[in-house]
């Protein structure tokens, strides 16, 4: 999916959400366990009820990979129904992966070439040539983890050279190997007033924010400190919707909290003239 | 395996060779694609012919990734027929993993209690919740990476606060986490003079030092500026014993090549008294 299409669809949902399937098998509904793959029809269930407010879906691999093979089967069979069934939404492979060159090409065919995502999260740590193999395909993305919405954040993304932060260093470099066309960063929620720093590096760059709701970040400090003139924005919820209810209604309080984020982020596209 | 133990099988086997499984379907000998599982079959026959000259073994996962749910089972397959017959030696899930804590819980997982891992590689950005959810098992540990032997090692571990690297915070920060009983620290071998500089920082801990053969570096160099009382290393090869031949002698002649490596570290452990 490439930019332009990822901003139309944005504007017809009037919503820059992405839902994140963090479907930890311990926390989905007891109904679903005897079923003979309770992740995906909790998936399918949550997918279908939301899809129309939503524009990305981000699965967590861990909460697949806790699974070994059987988990890999989930999220495969997740992310190929999403992407047969609703085209036109993003998709997003939470892997925050990066190795040496030949290894990080291996990790790009499993997600964007075995398995229909979109894009990848990807870790700066290794640098250039662990970053640019995720670049090879056309219309994927990588998004970078440049700040994230931990406490251990501050452990090295706040280290400083001449007055540059290590993140804003990973914001600057890493545009020498990718675009506003194919490339993304993660940005914490958590301290959204720094957005309005980020943007002076990155203005046109989409940013990927997870943080709201559970890790605590606001919708409107984002929206003020973080849109820019094509939105430029995936805030991600996970719990506070996936896992909203447990019941056997859990699909459709999911729908109505991300309808609930849906109008709320409709208000901001408004206020900030995207609509 | 506890540092005690596995000091004892470098003694025992006179060496401190670590064997990377990076086992790529594309470079297996063909004679074993008719087989049911050929990724497997293959690790078998190396961990079989290599095990007296070896005393860890590393699979990269993303060898495994990305062939899918089948990778995972080749991957799960190899660390329990590993640890079924040849229960001393240390396993390394190269997984280069790190999340918000809740995360790298699931991570921790599926490495360490899911597969009878007994390290994994965990990539240091995140910051200190993303790293000790992993040191929470006994007798297990992080090996965590500090300056690669990558190109893009350049890119951001030699970003500097106060004279200080960015690799060195990590070898720094890290040890309010973790201890020589339970982290070890990923050193690239392309730069081995530098060991010394980082045996300031970690005199005591195991360092995984990838990037002799293929990656270009020198034993002699590395125990020369790396090696400690208890040895300190763990040299890994991979390419250059698993693929040195492609013919239905390729088990023989991975023997062969992990037996030239284990001479060559029985001297070097006797030059510097270990032995």
């Amino acid at each position: 999916m490439n930019y332009q299409a990822l901003f139309e669809q944005i504007k017809k949902k009037k919503s820059f959400l992405c839902v994140g399937l963090d479907s930890d098998m311990k926390k989905i509904p007891t109904h679903l366990l005897s079923s003979t793959d309770p992740v995906f029809e909790f998936n399918k269930a949550i997918v279908d009820a939301t899809a129309d407010y939503t524009v990305a879906y981000k699965p967590n691999v861990a909460f697949y990979e806790c699974r070994g093979a059987v988990g890999w089967r989930s999220l495969e069979k997740t992310v190929i129904y999403i992407k047969d069934n609703y085209p036109d939404i993003f998709l997003i492979a939470d892997a925050k992966r990066g190795d040496i060159g030949n290894t990080s090409k291996m990790y790009a065919s499993a997600f964007l070439e075995n398995m229909p995502f979109d894009s990848i999260t990807v870790a700066p740590y290794m640098g250039e040539d662990s970053v640019t193999p995720f670049l090879e395909y056309d219309n994927k993305w990588v998004i970078l983890l440049a700040l994230t919405s931990n406490k251990g954040a501050f452990d090295f993304q706040f280290f400083e050279e001449n007055n540059k932060k290590m993140f804003e260093k990973v914001l600057e470099k890493s545009q020498e190997w990718g675009t506003k066309e194919n490339m993304m960063y993660v940005v914490g929620a958590t301290k959204a007033e720094m957005l309005s720093d980020i943007r002076k590096i990155a203005p046109d760059h989409f940013l990927l924010v997870p943080g709201v709701g559970a890790q605590g970040g606001s919708l409107k400090e984002v929206a003020k400190y973080g849109m820019n003139q094509s939105c430029g924005l995936l805030v991600n919820s996970s719990r506070g919707i996936i896992f909203a209810d447990t019941s056997d209604q859990f699909a459709i309080i999911a729908q109505i909290k991300a309808k609930e984020l849906q109008k709320e982020m409709e208000n901001l596209l408004i206020e900030y003239s995207i609509l």
